[in-house]
């Protein structure tokens, strides 16, 4: 971590958005590698919270300025507070973020442009899809500190062989961005310089579906993969009965059949 | 979907079975791209059925005619009726069926020679074996319509990484029968001159094993694959104690000691 | 199975351990295929038992001795007491065996030199991270004497996606290395003369981290994993306060801070 003598000043958390209802959450901590801080945290925490209460939010990106995607926890902050009751608001904090990833009704894309580690990787691990460049690597190396990275565990198991999972948790090694493809942590890989190429690629498909087929899709999709297969149909069957009825889905069935494009009405403001 | 201007009089689906116990069920409406109309699940159902009540019955296969496996649900049908009862009807068929292939005692494989889409991507995923010809690809392509695959998420989800998952769910996009191989969704791929005999090849090796063991085995599988693991263990010991006492195991065994190839009785009637 | 006229009264599994506190476990039954006979089994549940209890110890191995790496069960045994409670009894033998390597609380490699078959193959599955030989092999064929591999599909279908472990239970046929490394079951694959060395550096690499995260972060893992989301965050969260307040972690992140190698201290006697 570097030293910062100055507090910087400038947002933890670059959001902005476009006229396409795209959120953008840039990490702006370069000079401490993007490390999630409680400031960094509590940045994201808000940001999350207003894509969410956007109801003209189609899709959240979450990106990095500098070389670094994320280097996970500040490892300075944590050492200057060695006090459970501390520890345990901070990964509270932290798996706040998390879940609100996962609540949120939009897709959420990480874009990684480089090195994603600790809870970095998680971040890449949570989000709905993630698209990374080929210099980018993966870790979950808090072991090397002597810090099991026991909330990272938690999404990086649901994405990838669990063998795999606890060898990068126990040796702390790192793994390359085709070999992240390959176990499934990351979608798609390409060159750095196209890498925001691919992203536009990737936001213009998810742009062109509606918003509230989408929503119900991702919420059914983490719910029922916690069940049982019976229940699981019994909530995907109501949630696609519900999807059907709606006017979205009407229009693009109607869309399909007289071999148009569909006309889905603006999501409501 | 093709405008048929008369009703298609022919089988839904095609149910035949051979002297060695294999039941062909193939999707018989190329016509409208094997949807899954009321009247082809119906069919299936009828199908499904009557396997589970055939004693004699060893392995079922999935199959269809034309150039497309299957396009998922029949559109036309549901833009007629706009009604959330009719859809929760439509979906609680579907899902019945696609439980049942589950529940079946026999191993199901799905031979697929083309396009697998939606519910027809589903079919696939569900199945407990696939083979697919080179050609063929795969997709979960509902929200290109804006109705988003929730039931085919169900086994996707059960089947391959979750964010690979996720983003055929959310882009609609298709994967080669190569990468569907390569994400765990069919078991093998061969070019499509090569399907039957690859096929052939698979139902040669399951037929000489013993129906009851399969049967036992398949259950415990989906069962034990929801539990927790010490639960699991439990089941599954208490299971494989009921197979080694049965006389397959014991006479598999004996053969095996005696160096012969076992003599399995022929299942009850 | 050989038949052995006279009873073979070296251990079962030789049981050493060295100064680093690696405990190694080596299957002595090349005679008989390394198979998990009572015999077999209960050394090595002594041999588990015993290093549950040594707080010295950082790293358990599982290999063999001879050509193969383990054969399963002992079916010669089976077939001379064909009574459901023995089998009861076995099976339940067998899987305390797996489950106290899921609770040991340091981590297991196992090294497969050979072919690992039916319970064998189970033992590689349920350790926590497998290096192999790229002349091993893999099947789970119990099917092939009429014995669905039940108890080894409880930790096969926790490896790989579900129908590549659903095609070696319901065909019996074998995977190589490579494969088996694809698909999750293995994490490491090298040429036979390299195996050793391959195995060292990944010790090394395991020694190089405090045994108290490793324990912690090794039973969080399982625990969480078969949770929800929301409920593994919480234990996760707290597993993580807990490992951060610990001497390990603190030095280990001061250690950072401070650019120089951690010094941990020994774990306690």
């Amino acid at each position: 971590m570097n030293t910062t003598v100055h507090a910087d000043v400038s947002p933890p958390v670059l959001h902005t958005q476009d006229a396409r209802g795209v959120h953008y959450l840039v990490l702006n901590r370069a000079g401490t590698f993007n490390s999630l801080s409680e400031e960094v945290l509590a940045a994201l925490q808000t940001a999350l919270d207003a894509i969410a209460l956007d109801s003209a939010a189609r899709v959240a990106v979450v990106s990095a300025e500098g070389k670094v995607f994320c280097a996970g926890h500040n490892l300075k902050d944590m050492r200057a507070r060695p006090e459970l009751a501390y520890y345990q608001k901070l990964f509270a904090q932290c798996s706040r973020v998390m879940l609100s990833i996962q609540n949120l009704p939009v897709p959420v894309i990480a874009r990684v442009q480089g090195l994603a580690t600790a809870a970095g990787c998680q971040l890449v691990a949570q989000c709905d899809l993630a698209v990374a460049s080929s210099n980018a690597s993966f870790g979950v190396n808090g072991i090397d500190v002597g810090l099991f990275c026991a909330t990272p565990s938690v999404p990086l198991v649901r994405n990838m062989p669990a063998k795999q999972a606890m060898e990068m948790l126990m040796t702390g090694e790192f793994i390359t961005a085709d070999e992240a493809r390959a176990r499934g942590l990351v979608n798609r890989v390409v060159p750095l310089e196209a890498l925001d190429n691919e992203l536009e690629k990737l936001l213009q498909t998810l742009l062109g579906k509606p918003r509230e087929a989408l929503a119900m899709g991702k919420a059914l999709f983490y719910q029922q993969r916690e069940t049982g297969v019976e229940a699981a149909y019994q909530l995907a069957g109501q949630a696609m009965a519900c999807n059907m009825v709606h006017p979205v889905a009407q229009e693009g069935v109607q869309a399909f059949i007289e071999k148009r494009k569909p006309q889905w009405p603006a999501p409501a403001p």
